[in-house]
């Protein structure tokens, strides 16, 4: 049987669209992406593909020579990256977890994530004052007690495509110092990483760098340009 | 083979804590309560159960007689309800959806219900200013155009366990003009919501009215009347 067709909405500098993209590349599903310009949205997108004009998004089931700017009634549209990830996982159960207590705890370290780091480090990477890398430090400590032992062995699963985009930028923001800080301070932020306390936090980093289906789906040196440029402007 | 002991730390109030247990009642789990008096936490809940000091938490497997106020190492512990209520699903996955699209579309909802209502539902009830009324319909409006006709029907499923006790306390409240607003404002919410563009709301909270799992562990006189307090000192 053929699968349906999965269109993915999508842009190549979100953090939020490429969990989309790796859930997608590690499944093996069979998908077409539509770049959006977040910048200069179409006016498609909003009324057609998602209200909340937000990537990313995926139709699914929609005819195969059908207009993707348009899937025709009924076709089935879902918004909102987590949804999105938990979805390809129901559609390919082979990128979840088995176990339900290894699922439990790679749910809370991407909880403990979104409620302790992130916003921290876009507070730090977009105001970066002195200030607010010990809070950073402090989220970042919890959250890599957090990180379950059993998630970094040879194995990937759905922490890895939730939290991927997020660590990986991280670290190749700070090492490439490219934020609103003092020249020096993303070197200096992987440096205090180094400790112990932060080992499992290295640990997922370099476990997310030689992960295919998260490498071929971002690209490092437009990552890095554009980011330049945005912090430049912003 | 014998079910792994599930002792879950909750409190009669809290609709986090009420998702938890309508989660263990649907899926026929045997488990311990302990209340956790929320005003006055044991000493020894925090360090030893939940850090973030919050209710729902769940210990499973500690052994049979071990102390439930001291679990000993390598009982598996989990806070936060939505991971509480995914657990308890991969354990008993009968009350999950077996299709991945309405999966997907209840999970949609859920959100909705985060994004839309349950901030603008608190200050309405807590501060109850009039202007405040119309942001909270839109948001109702928004999320009962959300919820999927396919989880309408006479089965039981996550959906309902997560928005269950939100949706059921929301018309609780509003029918015995229970919140810090001008007397009468309940009814006149729920007289709003008569209109045809709330129909699905509408339909979800008749459903969960007749839900055993649901009503069997909510107690709605002292609901009532904790909460016509805790208003009276707020």
């Amino acid at each position: 049987m053929t699968q349906p067709r999965i269109v993915l909405y999508s842009a190549l500098l979100c953090p939020f669209a490429h969990r989309a993209r790796i859930a997608l590349k590690a499944s093996g599903a069979v998908y077409e992406t539509v770049e959006i310009d977040l910048k200069n949205k179409p006016a498609w997108y909003a009324p057609n593909i998602n209200p909340a004009s937000k990537v990313p998004a995926i139709s699914y089931g929609a005819p195969p020579d059908s207009d993707v700017t348009k899937p025709p009634a009924g076709t089935f549209l879902l918004p909102e990256s987590a949804l999105v990830v938990q979805f390809i996982a129901s559609l390919y159960p082979q990128i979840d977890y088995k176990d339900p207590i290894i699922r439990a705890k790679a749910s809370f370290a991407q909880l403990q994530w979104d409620n302790l780091v992130a916003g921290r480090w876009r507070k730090y990477q977009f105001e970066g004052s002195e200030q607010d890398l010990e809070p950073l430090l402090e989220g970042l400590k919890q959250f890599s007690d957090s990180v379950p032992e059993e998630i970094l062995g040879d194995e990937y699963g759905v922490a890895d495509i939730i939290l991927g985009p997020f660590v990986t930028r991280l670290f190749i923001f700070a090492n490439e110092d490219i934020g609103k800080w003092a020249p020096g301070s993303g070197p200096k932020l992987v440096s205090a990483l180094s400790g112990p306390e932060y080992d499992k936090l290295r640990k997922l980093g370099a476990k997310l760098d030689k992960w295919p289906a998260l490498q071929e789906t971002i690209d490092n040196d437009i990552l890095v340009k554009k980011f330049t440029e945005i912090l430049k402007n912003h």
